[in-house]
């Protein structure tokens, strides 16, 4: 077949990054333009030296002129120019947005938590929460989730479509420091960062808190209440994200995992973990898998569910990926790997 | 005043270096005999280079005659070895186990989490807690708490004792990784470590639930659930515990936040941060301050507590000689500071 | 054409966990038996968690049983096992040793560095140095080099092979933890490594110094006098190496950067920077490149060349894979990758 | 005695920072004016928050009504600053600049590699170099050395001085992050840092080099050729330096080794660790002991010295209080220690 012409938007930042590295490696695309903002004119490799095939290719500016022509067109762009890049893309296009304009359904929570006015909403690119992988086969445009979003639903969907737990949540959810981006900014430089874990956007703030409460919402009768704690850990990549809910009856540890296990028993990226083995954030890193693990506290009746994903890959870039797959038509692994790098 | 002469039994541990690190900062301790197991014979500065002024000392072996003759005797010792030492010790030796041998006084729950015959109770060193003091001033043995509990039990106390939550919290705590030990173990080394997040003693399993259970009943008229699930983050030391517990009415952030404002107002150790300034391992690393924020969660209805301490200076060591200044009828914070060593 | 059948001797070590992920994306091979010692009897999942393909498979015996009938075993064995293995395989299978057991032509050098007797000479894997690629097509037993002599000698060969350094180079060597194994030991703990950095090997005993030697030496008259200092430093994977030698003429730096640029020009896995970018070791992770950068030290008349590696990949693994294309005839890159993994 | 009053010109730096740690430790100063740049009006404890007992003491302009009225003055100020408020200070006032403008003797040498005009030379601030303590004892001006210095010169000195090697040095130097300061620049990020190691300022153009070789060279008749190479690791903290040099002779390692214990031998923060063990950055952590260590390569017939430092305590702060205390005529060591914090 002839291979899709893909254009990336945002190619010096960590997603635009993790974008090309797979890309590179995807076997049905040919990589065209790459642009940027302060960063139009450089090469790609003064800025992401790692992809030493496109060393050279000098980013362009980030213009409906640049990216027109494109079978598939990512954007990686800050939150709030998505909408209007996109407007001016046809629909034989295929936008995947890496950004949050076009997530939340409800444009009060967007405007509440992100401010400006509310793009719209898109194809959510969570093809392993139920039913939508359907939506996203043939989608010409498809909001990828956001990091947290990714692991926090998929840790607690099974349990909370089954009705074992009580609607009302618990994550607490240590990640990595390149989902802050890399922007400049005092807390992040390396020096405050390596040696210190510390909290951040406590007491429902953070803006992926509307996107867990939607994605597991829609499993239920009414609305979960969602508490949502991130934290900072002094690690590149990854999230390892600790769920748990009060049990509503008298399931045993065995009764959630099974519930688990035939939740995700098809699913090509959801590993669940043998019993007794716990998510480690380094398992996952570079691929596009989630690690699960599940089990009961007896004495304070919760379910614990743990959940490991790399922020970067599975947790942006290899969702887009796999978006843009299931959009096109083509295998939905395609590209994507369930092999981490360790140690 | 003559000195106090103390020992150390585990000096070659992570536990007896930090202690001795405090000690060589005391102005009114002289360091006596250094003990150690598979160590004895061999020099400190070739276990513990990092303390220059004892690099000549030779470790000793653990025994009655070796530990005899001083005033203050610190055990850092492998779980269920404390009993047997402190047994040959009289009445005039103050006697501070950093182990978890007598921190309990449930000998039901001792013998489940940890194994063998509970070697008794001892008075609990956690002055911060209410009543607490007084209890160690005087006290000739005193049994340090452990460092989950003594971050997880001071970030939630107030608002357990005030009555503002429901008597059911949640702790997720990241810590650094020399809590685990000295002991080699494959899944400690570096290169496991880093660029790592993973979960252990999931589900009500780890050994220091009992105790953090112990420590809120005993604010409340009945029994605390405590769910606990502790994280290992690539850092060396310091702990993050993020606690909640859904409110029991319409308090408001302000409100809980006075609560601990008043419970702690007089604490030397526990430092409230201003509002909106949330706390980090760093602040606190080699210090024996525990830095704690609040905050309500509004659409989940759940208090957010986070406290950060260093697991072996206040989480360990640190809490010890707090307990030994008490013991001795001294200034509570000698040989003590709250200014942690950052970047 | 048919897939290789490929066993791997040791799978449950660093160097086997990552000839494992690279083999996973080879499309050539096949994965068959894998082998290990005090891990035989346990699943790779509870080793190797990354390896999720692999994780019901069953590590056995390493035995000549266990070996036989595949077209190639890699051997990754701690040092002086790996003779006896290879004797009872045939000329048929292609033996790719990761040890050092065959590195060396030099037996009284082997035996000064390594003790015990030396098992023989195999054909070198490092096909970037002149004349070598040839050694490799076709053979059937291969000797991958160690990690520090890839980087040390890709780094210097070009300069000591032009003449335009003296015969007396330095080499001062930062690396990630994983070269030391999964064996735990006390010093090798995530609460050690973390935070610092240390020397060991000084003075010229680390046992890569005699092949750094062999390496350099072929390319000149006489013998070239290496001083190495290894040093360790806190990431799992990675070595920078810096590497300088008096100029023996007026030599400018551009000079210098031409002789590296021809040197390399036709390397498919060595990427020379653009002038004045030097090397670090992330932008190699995962990856089977080399990136290199040369400079002149006007004042002190000095060559400074710098070169980042990943140990694992193309320090080991990666040549590993590298060694075994080139052995059956295959494309060299195959299964391999010149882009790495950050951030 | 009255306790003297100190300013710290640039107090939310990490410099800074380390000064008001040390001085919170101080039992002869108090602590008066904290001013800042950007950060004037700020509360410390929103910059600083490891220093809990200047938590609401706020930032003030730096400005000669802030700083003047006070015993001494440390300035951690951007290079090229100090000059101006130095000169508004009288001679009653001791200054202490913690930053390069009054390092270098030769103006000539700081044009080439600061850019500007030479401010002038002071004392310079290494008490270990030999006959340098008289000159700082009562001194009211003092150019802290810079942290690449400092371990470089106290590795290399005394071989030098005693012509056991040629004047011709190679210097390897990896560093913490803290070095490069506080300034959010990309490159700089936890997400670039953590598993990468880096090199800078290769072939000679590290601001440092001029300064290493001006404190060599004073040991000798000629002048010492240095090879600065500095390398970025991921840690906070610490220098490792790899010093090497041809031997001018047949001397053993022994003799190499007394020449550096009789050097020493009365240098209260110089720790040569008994031979064969080398040192690690961890052990200096906060300490303002450097650790040492030598050895010759019997085959390359070079020395190698490897010295560890907390560039920010003895490689900066640290400094700063020991010739403090000179200049005031105090004990040398007051508010200083030796002892590390580790692990």
């Amino acid at each position: 077949m002839t291979r899709k012409r893909v254009a990336v938007a945002g190619a010096s930042g960590y997603a635009g990054g993790e974008l090309l590295r797979l890309l590179l490696g995807h076997p049905d695309v040919e990589i065209g333009a790459l642009t940027g903002a302060s960063n139009a004119g450089q090469p790609l490799g003064a800025l992401q030296p790692h992809l030493v095939p496109l060393a050279d290719r000098v980013l362009e500016e980030t213009s409906i002129e640049t990216l027109s022509g494109h079978d598939v067109v990512f954007l990686a762009l800050p939150h709030g120019q998505s909408g209007a890049v996109a407007a001016q893309l046809g629909d034989d296009t295929v936008v995947i947005d890496c950004g949050a304009d076009f997530r939340l359904a409800d444009s009060a929570a967007w405007e509440k938590f992100y401010g400006g006015q509310h793009a719209g909403t898109w194809p959510y690119g969570l093809p392993e929460l139920p039913g939508q992988r359907e939506v996203l086969r043939g989608a010409t445009r498809v909001a990828v989730p956001g990091c947290y979003p990714t692991i926090s639903s998929l840790s607690l969907a099974p349990a909370v479509a089954a009705g074992i737990v009580e609607p009302d949540v618990t994550v607490v959810a240590a990640s990595g420091t390149s989902g802050a981006g890399k922007a400049a900014k005092p807390h992040l430089l390396g020096s405050e960062i390596m040696g210190n874990a510390s909290a951040y956007g406590v007491g429902g703030v953070h803006r992926h808190t509307p996107e867990i409460t939607q994605n597991l919402s829609k499993l239920t009768d009414g609305t979960v209440s969602v508490s949502f704690t991130p934290l900072l850990v002094p690690m590149s990549r990854g999230i390892l994200a600790t769920c748990s809910a009060k049990l509503t009856g008298g399931v045993t540890a065995e009764e959630v995992y099974d519930v688990y296990a035939k939740a995700y028993a098809d699913e090509p990226f959801i590993h669940l973990l043998p019993q007794g083995q716990w998510p480690q954030t380094k398992s996952v890193t570079g691929s596009n898998a989630v690690h699960l693990q599940v089990t009961v506290d007896e004495d304070a009746r919760r379910m614990i569910a743990v959940g490991a994903v790399d922020n970067l890959s599975k947790g942006t870039a290899g969702a887009a990926v796999q978006c843009m797959n299931l959009a096109l038509g083509l295998d939905e692994g395609l590209g994507l790997t369930t092999v981490g790098i360790a140690p």
